[in-house]
């Protein structure tokens, strides 16, 4: 492993009730810290609608230009469902029942009410040559076809999938971070986080303003793949904004 | 204005802290329901990291194909704040000091501690030719370029930009949604949907599965630009819901 290649991932969020509002996207944030931790970088997000074109479209544009790249949502056994068969036609791949995926369904399914319905057996399609990702929250597996990683959109349920995945994908050193807050307006350290990180070449520094109980303040993070670079950064980071006059909170406000 | 037309929107969200699942991003869902209302339709969100020339190709690439582009984050007084300046090269404009903008942050920071520093000037700096969204939460305003709309990454501070920008931006007929719930595992009724949705050209039925309180369930949103035939789709639903056994909730579980 070359510690010095920086392995990236894109994700392909697959969903109107995202684009209408009115469900919260809870994977980006979700999948974007799951990364972190494999060391690798989430580059890009895009959102869609459940058009299969549009998600062709997205699932091709990302797949290649990046190591990884992932979807959530559209992988239930409703007509609104058209993840497979989306990613199977930008791979040009037919879509096949997946015949352990059948078999986990048919044993996931025998004692409960309905019993394997043929809509059901739509989360057994898979595109040719897949590789499942089991989960233990629902019978149907996430799905794994080159290097496209098809999660589901429910987020405990894609954390599951996510969980199945954790160490087994080739990454990078994961990113450091180190934060810490101050209850100063961000544009009060504007020059002194600029200067800050112009000392420390390796590290990016960013500056996230708030404001809380009537008073603003900013956190700062410092993230770097060399964990001392980024402990040291938030060292000297403390000591200027002490110079300044601002009382710096470990970690974070 | 023609009804039947469609206008659509984009959406770039700008920031490392949503790539690194640090900062859960609200701006979606927020600027996707606030273009609901003006009957406009969200059809794409990509996020990017703080890299200008990611920012420069998310932007050539959806202004063009959109009615309306939006952007959040990145136009605050530091360092990591580089969203005009990505919007003015995309746009192939100067960067230049907005006079009014200068006007509000001298007005807004003359009596607040530090005064108008080169740091907080630097939010008055717009591509050339660009107009203000005015804000009452913040001295800095967003900006209005062309079809680019330059909104804050604070959700509240974008929420006031939004507000500022209500009604102004032309649109078609507001996507009506009607909701209902049902406490069936979303298979079961997957035929039920399919056939609901196909009895009613016009219509988009989006189903969302949940597991809660230990039961199944999923809530069922029925779309069209014709509120009536929403409605009407919405009673035949629950119809069909109640011969299949089930006891749908209006208004969705």
């Amino acid at each position: 492993m070359d510690s010095a290649r920086i392995w990236t991932a894109a994700l392909v969020v697959i969903g109107d009730e995202i684009l209408s509002g009115r469900t919260h996207d809870k994977n980006i944030a979700q999948v974007a810290s799951w990364l972190q931790v494999q060391g690798i970088r989430l580059a890009e997000v895009r959102v869609v609608p459940d058009v299969e074109e549009r998600i062709v479209e997205a699932v091709n544009a990302l797949r290649t230009a990046h190591d990884y790249l992932f979807t959530t949502g559209g992988i239930g056994p409703t007509h609104d469902d058209i993840t497979v068969d989306a990613v199977a036609s930008a791979l040009g791949l037919p879509v096949v029942i997946h015949p352990e995926a059948r078999q986990t369904l048919i044993d996931y399914y025998r004692d409960r009410p309905g019993g394997l319905t043929e809509a059901r057996l739509r989360m057994a399609r898979t595109p040719e040559g897949a590789e499942l990702l089991r989960n233990p929250s629902s019978g149907a597996p996430g799905i794994k076809i080159g290097n496209v990683y098809i999660l589901a959109g429910v987020p405990s349920i894609a954390a599951s999938m996510l969980d199945a995945l954790t160490g087994s994908l080739e990454g990078g050193r994961p990113v450091v971070s180190v934060t810490s807050g101050a209850r100063a307006p961000e544009s009060d350290v504007a020059d002194l986080l600029r200067e800050t990180e112009a000392a420390h070449p390796g590290v990016a520094i960013g500056s996230y303003p708030f404001f809380r109980d009537g008073r603003y303040g900013s956190n700062f993070v410092i993230r770097s793949e060399d964990g001392e670079l980024a402990r040291t950064t938030g060292d000297d980071l403390a000591d200027r904004l002490r110079d300044a006059g601002y009382d710096p909170v470990d970690g974070g406000i």
